[in-house]
């Protein structure tokens, strides 16, 4: 009957939702495996909850099944990504559910690792088990950008942060720009941090501003200690800057920090993924970094924070690039805006 | 008894909200007289409604009453501005609330016209009706900034509107600017046009885009024959501009066009006042005078259309102006952001 049904796929949407939120918990800390959260339901009642804190430990499904003890048999189980099928640090995920004596799984979305991708499904429904999969896809995968892509394309998820001035600035023309946003917008910028795998930098920002382009938040949920520090790849073409625990440069002091000397982006957001699993990556740099990646069309997002000032027509610009007409403009869609603190913050995607 | 006084409280600016609603049908027709509603309620009942359409027809209070007929008696009045008590074109509506037979009135603000300022309440007072007065004033206030700003200072209120990129870019290089906003938010700004008494432009405008700067929006909610045509300012120092039928511009050719010689723009303001009862007035010009008003302190608003797009740094910057240090920088308050069509419309408050 269509009504049963409708019921159905709503209790089945409300209990992703939650099971969602639980994967929340695990956004800053599980790199480089994907946030996962799972919810057990036996009888329309949650009776377990979990989530993937951090790469090996246990996953979502695991710390929902014990937390439902008992319950366990006949429930139905909401995992915000499918199931691994193949014994990792852990033992699969799937095995576990069938074990337990779950009767029904709902699943957000398919898991693209190799290693998975619908063998997790295919090894529950031979138990017996009822699967429907996609429900509530798209906020369950908004959580994992990075960790779907490299999986499906082999390049990671490439954030562009930017601070600027209404009229599009960054600093005054004598490189003033100590403070143009405030410190409620810099404090969200530890959030985009946090969700990184690896920060590309300029040897320019470096020799400009000597940043930390660490996590330092107290504002996240958990603590900064839990969260895997992003690695930092300063772009150095022109080779003035390497490790030395001695430099001047903070950024330099550190052995973990990467120099890349050639102008391939693409090259290096490839090894950022093979060589280093860093799935998400963000670009905190200057104008001309700005407009490489952007004109190279590397950036899966724009992040622009802007605050509610005009510099003035001699400060300086945000993104280097020189379109002849306006049938070369780089193009975006607005996917969303609010308010932080005094200023506004955008979030664009490349058209 | 405090909770009795709490319920007539929220009652009260319930149906404010609703007189409110009521002036808004005059937005776009009333000037340059202020939009007014009227909600006349009777055993908390709606009975009567009104609103001022037009400059010379009755006020909203004398709609409300016709429309409520033998049931003003005992009732009480809702009014989003003080009642006249000034014979103009139309008797007073303070004398009519009287004979009416209103027992208690209720106002958002009172009327800073020096032909009423207070007056009102007095004669209503004084025929002992009960009034109350500062419900919603804000937003019944928010209607009316023109009205109010020109009674209480002799100066108009000022919105300066621009369309701009992402990286606050009004044109290419070349000049080439047609559209960088959505058809969607070009369409806006004729709700901007509509609301105002003067629209200043400037000679650079009209010898590079003729425009028409006139009201022709479907999506008013009024036909654009009910709205009173916008007085169009030409800041023309160089004299290169006058009317003439047979000129090449379009504005040129109209009889009412407006020419301002000289570089005092706070002149013009007070006489746009004074001489032609503009007390709203739209700057919609290039970026050498927008960088004059702005850093003249004479605007009030500042609404930027901004399309999610970059035209990079050899584009045309939005303000022509240049200070040495950010702390010479134009400041504002963010007061409202929304997408309209693919832009942004941010509406912001000069600090």
């Amino acid at each position: 009957m269509p009504t049963q049904n409708h019921a159905l796929d709503a209790q089945d949407r409300y209990f992703m939702m939650l099971a969602i939120e639980q994967a929340k918990h695990g956004l800053y800390t599980t790199r480089p495996n994907p946030a996962v959260g799972c919810v057990i339901v036996q009888a329309e009642t949650i009776v377990g909850q979990g989530f993937h804190p951090k790469a090996g430990e246990p996953h979502a499904e695991v710390f929902a099944i014990k937390d439902a003890g008992a319950q366990t048999i006949g429930a139905t189980a909401y995992v915000t990504l499918e199931p691994c099928s193949h014994t990792g640090r852990t033992p699969p995920c799937a095995i576990a559910l069938i074990k337990a004596g779950i009767k029904r799984v709902v699943i957000a979305g398919l898991d693209p690792n190799p290693q998975v991708a619908g063998r997790g499904v295919a090894i529950l429904q031979q138990a017996g088990i009822e699967v429907k999969v996609g429900v509530l896809t798209a906020p369950a995968e908004a959580l994992n950008r990075g960790f779907l892509k490299a999986m499906r394309t082999q390049m990671p998820y490439v954030r562009l942060k930017m601070a600027t001035s209404l009229d599009g600035r960054t600093a005054m023309a004598s490189g003033e720009s100590k403070w143009i946003t405030s410190a409620a917008a810099r404090e969200d910028v530890q959030t985009l941090r946090a969700r990184s795998g690896a920060i590309i930098t300029g040897s320019e920002t470096i020799i400009a501003d000597d940043p930390q382009l660490n996590v330092r938040s107290t504002q996240l949920g958990v603590s900064s200690e839990q969260v895997p520090t992003p690695r930092v790849v300063v772009l150095d073409r022109r080779q003035r800057l390497s490790h030395d625990p001695h430099s001047e440069y903070q950024l330099c002091r550190r052995a973990e920090t990467l120099y890349w000397r050639t102008d391939d982006l693409t090259a290096l957001l490839k090894n950022l993924v093979s060589e280093h699993h860093c799935y998400d990556v963000l670009v905190e740099a200057g104008a001309g970094i700005a407009g490489s990646f952007l004109s190279q069309q590397l950036v899966d997002e724009l992040i622009v924070y802007q605050a509610p000032c005009v510099l003035g027509n001699t400060a300086r610009a945000m993104v280097e690039f020189n379109p002849l007409s306006l049938a070369q403009q780089l193009r975006f869609e607005i996917e969303s805006h609010e308010k932080i603190g005094h200023d506004l913050k955008l979030t664009l995607l490349p058209l």
